[in-house]
């Protein structure tokens, strides 16, 4: 019985991460302030440590990660890279397909990849206190986790409408010593603002990035994290794809084609970029790989957005960062993959789509949960609505193998397990799940509104 | 960095299941029809196939795992065995913690060892249906998702309050192809009899075995199944600690302490029964090996309870067997380590018990969500209600070698994990669970209760 999960040892968790920001090519644009001009550290440094400043600036191929990360990691690292057998005898496709599955980690996604070196570096500057914001909770019960691990206050800041329909997750963070808040929230002047208006105010994820920031830019010890989209974000996430490639080089293989979920973009990015650090590298193997993006056709930014300068929070709190972008207003339809309904794309995979370096699909609700189950039925783990687009594209491209014939090794981040999100499933079953068009108007509404700094 | 997950690959998975009844020291007493005569094989074979009442019956010490069977293991075995480090730091114990994580398992727990051979054996018999019951829902999930590996149709009995109050198990049912009832149903005698006396009866698991029993007597193609308690349940379970012990071997350690949360008893028989199986053979390592299981004060059947002949159902449906019981219609507070309201224990367990070859001990409620808190804030792991108790057990064990100084290896089942018992941690975080005393009066009434055969 040969194996069909490849494992690695507490040893093999890589010891620096890959930061393709090295390998671009050309440099990302520089981030801009409400001035237009270029953000400056200070802007920054109220909000972020110095060493996660560094790395959203670094240009380092290579960053080391400390030791006491790794020790954390370990608690779950490696995660297994597993060949999908039966799915394949499912399919009767000629591919390989295997899945790196980050559902292993206590929070049940990658998320605790970025969330222990954000909080560990916190604590290294003398930070006492975190704050986030979490929409369906995957973000913030990973940060609680964190926090926890290195004896940090964490306080998140929960869209209200998912604090009162998704107390599960809620509870996770608690259980990890969490402080949750339903946003809007009385702790803060946005929150206030926003409760004074419409004191049933639902709350949005921008909302509540607006309320973490807030706290986090007016205490000296406390300071604000974030899961996705930025730079040190991505790169903390490489984790995944450098194991990937160590597991693969254990059974002498090399994948002909990566996917990736893509929101934000650092659970695609994470498993991509250190294979597209190969290619970069001159890797024979790597050649001909194809890295694809997949993204719901319901908030399809890279697909259908604009190559732009755009803020990274619904309220333009932030500095504005060139990126595929449905416009930071634009407010995607309720799908059930939470973590895929964000306005626009990480810089580094904005450009490296721009460039033609990896490509990208936008993939309807339906047929994800269909994935998902058929996987499910094969392979036993229950998937994330994020991870089900993941799947949904695999199956697609060991499908179009059945036609010709291709024996690609296909590798996706199954990015976690959707034991949070049973609901999800009972309306599918129910049927009470729909397709959503891809938005034109609303999209057209919101690119309008992308900043203008002249 | 030494490696605290101690694995190994898909050739480790055991060959064969370990079968304490050879190493018994005396025959088990048979189990009784309801005329007192020792129970039939034909009794047997209506509702089981042929393989699984051998196992029922047999007193061959090792039996051989199916290929087919280790096919599925593999989607989730071997299962880590994980050394407790930061928690032994937080308990400033010389000891050394280790914990063998079933929560690995699709369903999240333990019973798929037995569910997924369960399934094949009945495949193999030309059975096309089965029938179990469920109550949290922790073995109806497990035999849902073997019924699909092996292309069986699963009908599951749910106990109706579950049914209502608990869907998101449900749900993982219908992922994977289950057919979920809430029981009483319309769907057996049994069920309409009791739906006319009360239209809302809330169900019972001694009600939903009875369904699931009767269905599967009167249908030709369907066959019953049990999650744990009887000789064959237990069998397949030894797969834990077989795993274990090569896993120690490869570090080059061996237990002092094997713990698991006992209910029926087949995570505990699992975990420590391939120990005693080296203790009974003359390993000197075992000489002073302790087995512990652990049962809630509020459903004591080992500690408080009569060793005597007794149903395994609470309706009498079963034969009856020796073992330790609080009466077959007793009736547990509702706590909420659902798989430990068990009125009694397996007959393995239970004469280990009587002839004094393992310990036992019952913790309240609250110190079990304690431990299993303390727990998931240093290991990241949110354990399921069950575990909590062999956790509580396995840190006062610990808390005890920080007093003497011994630095014992203690070994637990850390059976599942809580991810759909968040209600409960709710619960308790909201200071809404209570300890319960020793249902003295209970069980005085349900012991007046037991069969006589004279």
């Amino acid at each position: 019985m040969d194996s069909t999960s490849i494992l690695l040892e507490a040893n093999d968790i890589p010891t620096q991460w890959y930061n393709i920001a090295a390998d671009l090519p050309k440099p990302l644009a520089p981030p801009l302030g409400p001035d237009g001009q270029p953000a400056k550290v200070e802007q920054l440094a109220a909000i972020f440590p110095p060493a996660i400043i560094e790395q959203e600036m670094s240009r380092e191929r290579w960053i080391a990660i400390p030791d006491e990360v790794r020790e954390i990691y370990r608690l779950w690292r490696p995660s297994p890279l597993v060949r999908a057998v039966r799915l394949e005898k499912a399919l009767g496709t000629p591919a390989k397909l295997f899945f790196k599955y980050e559902g292993v980690s206590p929070a049940g996604s990658h998320k605790p990849n970025s969330a222990v070196p954000q909080a560990y570096y916190n604590r290294q500057a003398g930070i006492r206190r975190l704050t986030t914001e979490t929409g369906a909770g995957q973000w913030g019960s990973s940060i609680a986790l964190a926090g926890q691990m290195f004896g940090l206050d964490v306080r998140i800041y929960m869209v209200r409408v998912s604090y009162e329909q998704k107390p599960y997750r809620r509870l996770m963070m608690q259980t990890w010593g969490g402080e949750v808040f339903a946003s809007p929230s009385e702790m803060t002047e946005t929150g206030r603002r926003a409760l004074a208006a419409d004191p049933d105010n639902p709350g949005s994820l921008g909302l509540a990035i607006s309320e973490a920031v807030e706290e986090a830019a007016s205490r000296a010890d406390t300071n604000y994290s974030l899961g996705s989209v930025l730079n040190h974000v991505v790169l903390h996430q490489s984790v995944i794809g450098l194991e990937a490639k160590k597991q693969f080089d254990k059974i002498g293989l090399y994948p002909d084609v990566v996917i990736g979920p893509c929101g934000g973009g650092s659970s695609f990015g994470g498993i991509a970029f250190p294979f597209l650090g190969d290619k970069a590298a001159g890797d024979r193997r790597a050649a001909n790989l194809r890295c694809i993006a997949v993204e719901p056709t319901s908030c399809p930014s890279l697909t259908k957005g604009t190559y732009a300068y755009d803020f990274g929070d619904a309220s333009g709190f932030t500095p504005a960062m060139m990126m595929y972008t449905l416009g930071h207003d634009f407010v995607p339809p309720g799908i059930h993959a939470g973590g895929l309904r964000y306005h626009g794309a990480s810089q580094l995979i904005s450009m490296l789509y721009h460039e033609k370096l990896i490509e990208a699909i936008a993939v309807p609700q339906l047929a994800t949960f269909e994935a998902g189950i058929l996987f499910a039925r094969q392979e036993g783990i229950i998937p994330a609505p994020e991870s089900c687009h993941a799947i949904r594209a695999a199956i697609d491209e060991a499908l179009e193998c059945r036609e010709t014939g291709e024996e690609k090794v296909i590798l996706f981040n199954l990015t976690g397990h959707g034991h949070f999100d049973m609901s999800s499933f009972e309306r599918f079953f129910a049927g009470k799940l729909e397709d959503y068009e891809y938005p034109q108007d609303a999209i057209g509404r919101s690119l309008a509104n992308l900043p203008r700094f002249d």
